[in-house]
C-alpha cells in the first residue's frame, strides 16, 4: 500500500499540521515581498441568511441581537450617561458555513483522519481529539491565483467539469505565474458568478483527481477555491469526496472553500501575500474564515 | 460643540470606516516591509467555554457537533465508501466573545454612533443599519506593540490603572519604537497574564482618557489591547465607556479586545505586519477575530 | 372609541391574562367531567427540520447532540461504571415554531399590545415587559372541536377561504356541540392535511373577521386551529393580521396555531378536557406547545 | 441474570414506552375524577438565565429577540398598517434544562438503554434511534404528591439524604394518600426551597435505591421530584446514577426533574389530575416541560 497515505508520518507520527509545515518563516518572509500595490482584499462572502451558498443540513447562518438601544438605559446602574449603551449580537452558524476552512479532522475514512488519528475520535462533547482548527487555522504565505475562466475565455467552467493537471499548467503558463514550494494555491472556477445568476444547480466545476499531482509536484501548502468543495461535483470517478480524501486526508493539505476571488481576478492580481486567521475554536473541525490578500 | 465629535464628517457625511481611512495602499505596502523574520503569530485566545475571559451576559461560546462518525455511513446513499464521512460543528457565540473586534456601530450615545448615524437604528431583525462589521472588519497595516509591563518592570499593570499619554510615550521611546501615521497600535497591559493566574477581579488596567491624545497625534488607524475593553475598569473619571466614546464613537477608531500579545512580547517583536479579517456578518456590531501578525 | 378595544380594562388596567380570566375553577372542574373515554391526544406536530410547516424567517427548529456515548466514559471521574452515561440535546428554535401559542405580547399595533401596554416595550435583552408567555401559558378547560371539513363534506377548506360566523354556527349545530362560556375553541380547517400532500401554496383557510362575533357571543377563553395563523391568508379584507388584532390585541384571546387535530377528528371527539403548559420562558412572546386533550 | 432488567420485554421486545403502558384509558378516565377544586397548577420553574438551578455543561437557557417593534414597519410591504407588527423570540436551551422530562433514551449502560436498544445508537445528526421524547412525552394520569418535608416537620430533607421505602410509606399513610396502580408519583424533598435560599451546595436529598420497591409494588407509571435527579446526590451506594439505572433503564419509568411542587404542597393538594405534553422533538432524549396539575 505504498504511497497510499502520501504524507502520513512525513512530519512525524504526531504531526497535526500537514502541508502547512511547508510554510517556513523564510517562505513567509519572501511572500511579503510579493506585495506590489498594498491593496487589501477580503476573500470572504458576507455571512447572511440569503443570497449566499448554503447547504440545508448546515442551516443558514443567523445573527440575533443581544443588546441594543431598545434596552432602556441598561447601564444606568453603572453610572452610564443617559442614552449610552452598546449593540451586540449572537451568532449561530455551522463551522463549515459559506467561506470556510476545513480542519484536518474534517473528513475521515475507514483508516481515520490525516496521519491516522482514529476516525471516531470526534466526540459529541469535545469534538476533535486531534487536528482541530486551532492547529491549522492561522497561517500566511505567498498566494497564487489561477484564474481558469479568464484563461479559457468563459464566464465560468461548466458545472460538473473536473479540472485537470493540464488545465492548471496551461493557466499558470498563460498567466506567467510561477508556482513555488509552500504556495497557497487559489483556483477560480467562476462558480460563484454562476451562483450569483440564481442557478439552482448543485453541480459544480472543481478539481479532479488528476489535478492532485499539481499540488504534489509544486509542494502546495494549502488550496482554496470559489466553489463548495474544491473538487468537482458530481465527484470525480463517482468517488465520494475523492479530492478531499487525496488532499485533506492523505496529504494533510488544508482546504478553503467558497472563497470570493472575483476582486483579485478583476484586478489581474495573481500573486499576493495570503493571510488567514480562522476562529481558534477548541475541538472544531473547521471555521468560517475571512482571508486577507495583500496585492 | 467644537472638537466634540472629532472625526464626524472628516471623511464625508456618509463615511462608515472612520480612522481605517488612514490605511492607504501606500502605507499597507510599506507595512509589509516591516517584516524581518517571517514568523507568524496568532493574536487570538482559544474560543472555548472555560479558562478564557467571558462576560455572563454574553454567555460562554459553545461548539456542538453537527456531523460525526456516530452517524452510521451517512453518505452511503451518495455512493460513499464504507467508513467515509465528515466531522462538522455548530458554533454559538456572542459577536463580542473573547478576542473580538468592535464595529463602529457597537457603542451609541445620545448623539448616535460614529458619524452621527441614529442610535436606535440597530434593529432586532436587521442589526446595524450603518457601520456593521463588514465595513471595517478587513484591514492590514503596520502594527506596533507597546509592552508596558516590560517597560515598567512588572508582570502586569495594576488592576484599575489608567494608562497615561506619558506612559505610552515613555514606553515607545524606551523600546525605540517609532509610531507612524496609519499604524495599528497594540497595547499590552499584562492583564491576560493576571487572568491566567485565576484572579476573579474584574478591575483592569487600560487606557485612560489622557492617552487618547496619543492616538490623535500619531494618527493611529486602530487600537488593540489584551484587556476586556481597551480602557481601564473602573472607567476613567467614572464615565461609563469613556474611552470607547472618545475613540470608537467620536473618532471612528476600530477597537480590538482580549488580544493575545504574549508571544509577540516574549520575542520582543514590537513592529510587524498586522492583518485581520473579521467575519463579515451582515448587520453585526462586532465579530470574534484571530488577527495575524508577521514579524 | 367605543368597542374599539373590546376587552381593554375589562379585567383591570393591569390585567395580563385577557380572556383566560373566563376559565374559573368551577368551569375547569366542570370540564373534567367532559371526559368519557380517557383517551389522551397530543395536539402537537413533531418538532423537526423537515415535513412540517416552517416560515423562513423563523428558521427550521434544530436539535443538536450535547452528550452521547461518543464521549468515552465521560463520568469515569465521578465513579461511573464503564459504559454508563447520558444522551442529551441542545434545542434551538423560534418561540413561534410549528405548533405554538401566542403570548398576548405577540402582536402590537399603533396603540400597543393587549390592554394598552406599550408597543415598543419588548426589548432586545429582556423581551416582553408585560404579557410574556408565563402569564398565559398554563391553563385547562373544556375543549370543543368544530370540524369544518367534515361538516362541509370536503377534505379541507379552500386555501384563502375566510370562515364565517354562519359556518361555525352551522358546524356546531350539525355536530350537536354546545359551545359554552369559557370553552377552548379548536377549529379544524384541514389545512395540515393539504400541507401533508406537499402543497407549496401559502394561502390558507382560516377565520375571517366575521367569525369573531362567535368568540364574543360564546365568551370563548382561547382559540386554536390547524393552520398557520388562526385566520385566513391572504388576510380578510386585506388587513394585515386582521383577526390577530381583533382577538389577540383587542380582546386578549390566547391563540394556538398549527395544532394537530386529525386524531380528535378521526375519532369524532368534539368535546374533551383541554390542558396546555407552554414553556414559561421569562420575557418570551410565545412558546412551542404540546397541548393534551383527554376524550 | 433474572430480574436484572425488570421490565425489559414485559411489553414486547420493541416496546419504547415502558411503564407508561400502565396508563390505560380507564385509569386516565378515573384520574379525571380525582379533581375536586378545578384549580390549575403549573409545575414548571421559569426558564431563564438566573435564579434557577442550571448545570454548567448544559448552559443557561437563553431567549433572544427575533422580531420586535425596533424593526421599523417590517410588514409594510404586505400592506400592514403603520405600527403593526409582531414580537417573536429565539430559544436556545438544553433538552434537560431546569424543569424537564427524561426520555427513555436518556441514560445508557453497558447493556444499552431501556429494553436493550443499543447504547451507541444516539447519533450526532439523528439523536435517539429508539425511545426519543416523542414516544413518552404526552400522558395524563392520577397524580399523587408525597410531601416528605411536611410529614417530617422540616423545611427540606437534608442534602445527601437517601429517601427510603419506609419514609415513602409513612408519608403516604400520614397524608391518607392511597397510591394506586398507574399513578404518577411526585416526591417533594424541599430541595428547591433550599436552593431558593441561595445555597451553593450541590448535594441533594432524593430517592435511594431502597425506595425503588415502592415504585415496583405500586406499579407507578412515572416519577417526578423537585430535585435535580430524582435520586439523592451523592448517589446512593456511590453508584453513579443508581436510581436512574433502576427506574429509567431497567424499568422504563419516565422521570421528571426540578418540578415546582410548592403550590400543590401549600394547598395540601395531594391527589390531582396530572397532564404533561413534552415538546415532541424528533430524536431528542428529553425536553423541558411544564406539567399541569388540576386539583
Amino acid at each position: 500500500m505504498e504511497n497510499n497515505h502520501d504524507n502520513w508520518g512525513r512530519w512525524g507520527d504526531d504531526d497535526e499540521r500537514g502541508s502547512l509545515n511547508l510554510l517556513t518563516p523564510e517562505r513567509v518572509l519572501a511572500a511579503t515581498r510579493a506585495c506590489t500595490t498594498g491593496k487589501v482584499y477580503s476573500l470572504s462572502l458576507p455571512i447572511q441568511e440569503q443570497g449566499v451558498p448554503i447547504f440545508d443540513y448546515r442551516g443558514a447562518p443567523r445573527r440575533y441581537s443581544l443588546t441594543s438601544a431598545s434596552d432602556h438605559d441598561p447601564y444606568a446602574e453603572f453610572g452610564a450617561a443617559p442614552g449610552v449603551g452598546s449593540n451586540e449580537d449572537m451568532l449561530v452558524f455551522a463551522s463549515h458555513s459559506i467561506t470556510h476552512m476545513d480542519a484536518l479532522s474534517h473528513v475521515y475514512t475507514q483508516d481515520g483522519i490525516y496521519n491516522g488519528f482514529p476516525r471516531d475520535e470526534f466526540s459529541t462533547q469535545g469534538g476533535a481529539g486531534h487536528c482541530d482548527i486551532r492547529v491549522t487555522g492561522t497561517f500566511a504565505g505567498r498566494g497564487v491565483l489561477l484564474d481558469l475562466p479568464r484563461h479559457q475565455g468563459v464566464e465560468w467552467l461548466e458545472p460538473g467539469h473536473a479540472i485537470t493537471r493540464a488545465e492548471l499548467d496551461a493557466c499558470a503558463d498563460a498567466q506567467g505565474t510561477e508556482v513555488r514550494a509552500g504556495d497557497v494555491l487559489l483556483v477560480r472556477t467562476g462558480w460563484l458568478d454562476l451562483f450569483a445568476q440564481g442557478t439552482e444547480e448543485f453541480r459544480q466545476p472543481g478539481l479532479g483527481v488528476d489535478a492532485v499531482s499539481f499540488v504534489d509536484d509544486h509542494e502546495i501548502a494549502a488550496v482554496g477555491a470559489d466553489n463548495a468543495a474544491i473538487e468537482c461535483i458530481p465527484f470525480d470517478d463517482d468517488v465520494f469526496l475523492a479530492v478531499h480524501i487525496e488532499l485533506l486526508v492523505k496529504r494533510g493539505v488544508t482546504l478553503m472553500e467558497h472563497l470570493k476571488l472575483s476582486e483579485l481576478a478583476a484586478d489581474g492580481c495573481h500573486e499576493f501575500l495570503f493571510c488567514v486567521g480562522a476562529l481558534p475554536v477548541t475541538g472544531a473541525a473547521g471555521s468560517p474564515i475571512n482571508p486577507v490578500a495583500i496585492g
